[in-house]
């Protein structure tokens, strides 16, 4: 019998759950901790999170918002003054009720009973409560409006059954929170911030999304509407990739968020919230990864190209490092995140498994031959264009003095291809259908489900009973013809998304 | 009685810690928040913690650090496994016992009492515990050494008593953890770090530090050796703005982080820890603010300037505009970070003053005239040189065409500016003693004394009890020659830095 390779991951196609925590490991992009529930985000993961906050605070600020930072802690009371928000987070919190520990009677140490707090402190699964408490004492006059803020931080759901990336007890995200003089304005910044994710989403992640509206079943605790993106994952189940909450003034009366209009008179402010998390770092993953590892898009890729010196003796190692070396310089002087891998411990092959496990979007070859011709071979981690026949893997010969425009071109490439592919891929498994006998079938196999609903909860809830799938947004850009609701066959306005989701 | 002008600052001289709150909150840093002893760090002084953390991860990554994200959550027995740590920490957790909120017998809420934990969680005080738990699970040869891991994180000690930035109950930080085959690198690393960190305080936040090891007794809890800089305020008391710790093998015996020698032999892993935070904001308004406000330093600024247009009428009004737009999107293509305030409702004069408060480092008024001669008045938060006769403020007359060149100009002598006047400042308040009477008597002013010490817990104590100050370091730069300890009279290897301290 074959020795398992313990550094290969379970294929896909026979265990797409070991599969996906294989990647997640063997990257070293987190790792579980002695916490449960709670992860440990690796350096591999940790860079992925930072090139993703910057491309998206990029965003944030050319749109005006700034930055701050509120507390980790909300008073118990806060999180109930909105009715619906304390139903929907209270069964998973985090509740700090002492301030101190002393020693136990037994040995060892305690939570010390004199130390118990006055009134407890949950430790924050969304900031809306702290961070409108606070809006109420800034905002005075329509000439403080609109306020646009956003806060990266980490939160807390406490969750009973677990997922690296996808679902951790603690997680880091961004939450934005805005306060309008106007209901259009608000949702003119519900809509500005959901383009913000979907551009995220398609253009840095390469990963297409479908944006809509939830039901009201699925929206946020105390939103009025929760648009969302929906982003198609390889085994057909839908993940939420972002959220942006038209909150109304819900919040506003809660919290007394008010402001004097230009006539003097007093309003609630329209609110607004959104969000990204970590997840995003799972759905990459699921988006684009194979059997040899993650893959990253070269947007997002901190490192984007690996030198890897290939000889045989002592001389060409001289020469094939000096070539390599210079490479490397002129690359980096181009702006590229570059990495030499010049150990001596592992052969070439040793090392191409390890960057293509790790996501590196192109590793570069170079070895004595090529140091003659002036030239290194680039092997994008993923086809960019079809392979020739006989041709195993695409690899492109690239000329050492010109390698930085060639390799821009390449990643260029690269990028789309992920794209495109992700693109087919979703297209191939989006079905349109007006039969729930045969929605019950197929839905076993995954896929995005285009059929109408009459838009009541009875029918959407009897779905999610029989079959765990859930209407993931009511898609903008849908079919809006009348038909006959899926599920009880009276008229529907137009066809919603179903799928499974994460 | 003349109004007192809400917008002022309480003088410095009148009430230096009123003073401090003052320019904390008008300058809208920071604002205090519900939850007791934890505030809010507005967009203004998160925008200075962000330009902190760019130069700093700079340095860090430098150095060969990677960043890396472990739990906030660290499980109650793990504090305890290094005896002195646990004593260091275990009267100022905040400690999570229960997972959920539950309807309360009388209405509202309240933790669930069927949700309560088998083992309370402690929030990070600080993360050796939970990282080199992660260490002793990633680390098995001595090729994964060293391990230079950096977290960005938000940190909680329950503080009775707090002070905006200085000393919150939640705080954010950097903490460094590293892991090394012997105790010469960890040392190495030790003041690597502190090396760092001083340059940090000087040059960019123009502050002049003192390095030195802590005594026994003002250690790390768990540490052989802490490392420190402190910076002196302007109230004469000193500010420990960094520390880093040779941690030795405490924590590595502990958490049986080891590593497999060349030899194939177990070793225990040499440790270090290091960290700054949002203290500094703290540190950097009390050695350079004054009466006016907030004083940022240049290369902490993200707004280096701002354009204040000025003109009687609309004609002058819109020749005004067009000039400073054009000198506005000159200045930006050069890199600096400017704002163009064009508000029609309030004054130049207000203008002038509110981003003084703000510690704007420039600004750049613009009128009728100056536009006429193409240029504009650059006045410098602070002065750069000693005004002239009859000078009130200096102002530098700035070619509009060459204004970027001009303005990095003056901005430069600004930031040399303000660490030539700190470092001034604390020459004249730094004082050799000898006698333990006149160093009570003159405690009481302030400032730097430099007096021998036996290295007695007992004296240090002592002193601590009478005077309420403390050894601040034994300098690596400080005279070593043998004396009498201040207190005893013994024997004293040489002279420490006593003061009180934030």
């Amino acid at each position: 019998m074959a020795k398992k390779d313990e550094r290969a991951v379970t294929p896909r196609s026979e265990d797409y759950s070991q599969w996906y925590q294989d990647i997640v490991l063997k990257a070293e992009l987190a790792d579980y901790s002695p916490v449960k529930g709670c992860m440990v985000i690796r350096p591999h993961g940790y860079a992925l999170w930072e090139e993703m906050q910057r491309a998206l605070d990029g965003m944030f600020r050319e749109t005006g918002h700034v930055n701050a930072y509120f507390p980790l802690f909300i008073p118990m009371s806060f999180l109930s003054r909105e009715a619906e928000h304390v139903e929907g987070f209270a069964k998973e919190c985090a509740v700090v009720t002492h301030h101190r520990l002393g020693a136990a009677p037994e040995g060892g140490v305690r939570p010390d009973p004199q130390s118990v707090l006055e009134e407890p402190l949950i430790v924050r699964p969304t900031s809306e409560t702290i961070m409108y408490a606070m809006y109420a004492k800034w905002i005075k006059s329509y000439r403080d409006l609109p306020l646009l803020l956003n806060q990266w931080a980490n939160v807390v759901r406490w969750e009973m059954r677990t997922r690296l990336f996808l679902r951790t007890t603690e997680f880091l995200w961004q939450e934005g929170h805005t306060a309008h003089a106007t209901h259009e304005e608000a949702w003119e910044e519900v809509m500005r911030i959901l383009a913000i994710y979907a551009r995220f989403a398609e253009e840095w992640m390469a990963v297409p999304v479908v944006r809509g509206v939830k039901s009201e079943s699925e929206k946020f605790a105390g939103a009025l509407k929760t648009t969302c993106i929906e982003a198609m994952m390889q085994d057909g189940k839908a993940l939420q990739a972002g959220t942006s909450h038209d909150l109304g003034q819900n919040f506003a009366r809660a919290f007394e968020v008010k402001f004097q209009d230009e006539k003097g008179e007093w309003q609630y402010c329209w609110q607004t919230s959104w969000g990204v998390s970590t997840r995003l770092i799972g759905a990459l993953i699921m988006a684009h990864s194979d059997d040899q590892g993650l893959v990253l898009p070269p947007r997002l890729a901190r490192t984007q190209a690996v030198i890897v010196p290939i000889y045989r003796d002592d001389a060409g190692r001289a020469r094939v490092l000096e070539a390599a070396a210079a490479l490397e310089a002129r690359l980096k002087d181009g702006g590229f995140g570059v990495v030499l891998d010049g150990r001596d411990t592992v052969s070439p092959g040793f090392k191409f498994n390890e960057w293509e496990m790790k996501g590196i979007p192109v590793r570069l070859e170079i070895g004595p031959r090529d140091v003659e011709q002036g030239v290194c071979l680039a092997v994008p981690r993923v086809e960019t264009r079809p392979l020739q026949e006989g041709e195993r893997r695409q690899k492109e010969t690239l000329p050492l003095e010109g390698a930085p425009g060639a390799l821009r071109i390449l990643l260029d490439d690269l990028q789309k291809a992920l794209f495109a592919r992700a693109l087919r891929f979703r297209d191939s498994r989006t079905f349109r259908l007006d039969d729930y006998g045969e929605f019950q079938e197929r839905i076993e196999e995954g896929g995005f489900f285009l059929a109408p609903w009459c838009g009541s909860a009875a029918c959407e809830s009897r779905v999610k009973d029989e079959t765990k799938a859930t209407i993931r947004c009511i898609p903008f850009e849908g079919d809006r013809e009348p038909g006959k609701c899926l599920v009880c066959g009276a008229p529907a306005e137009g066809r919603v998304v179903w799928a499974r989701a994460y």
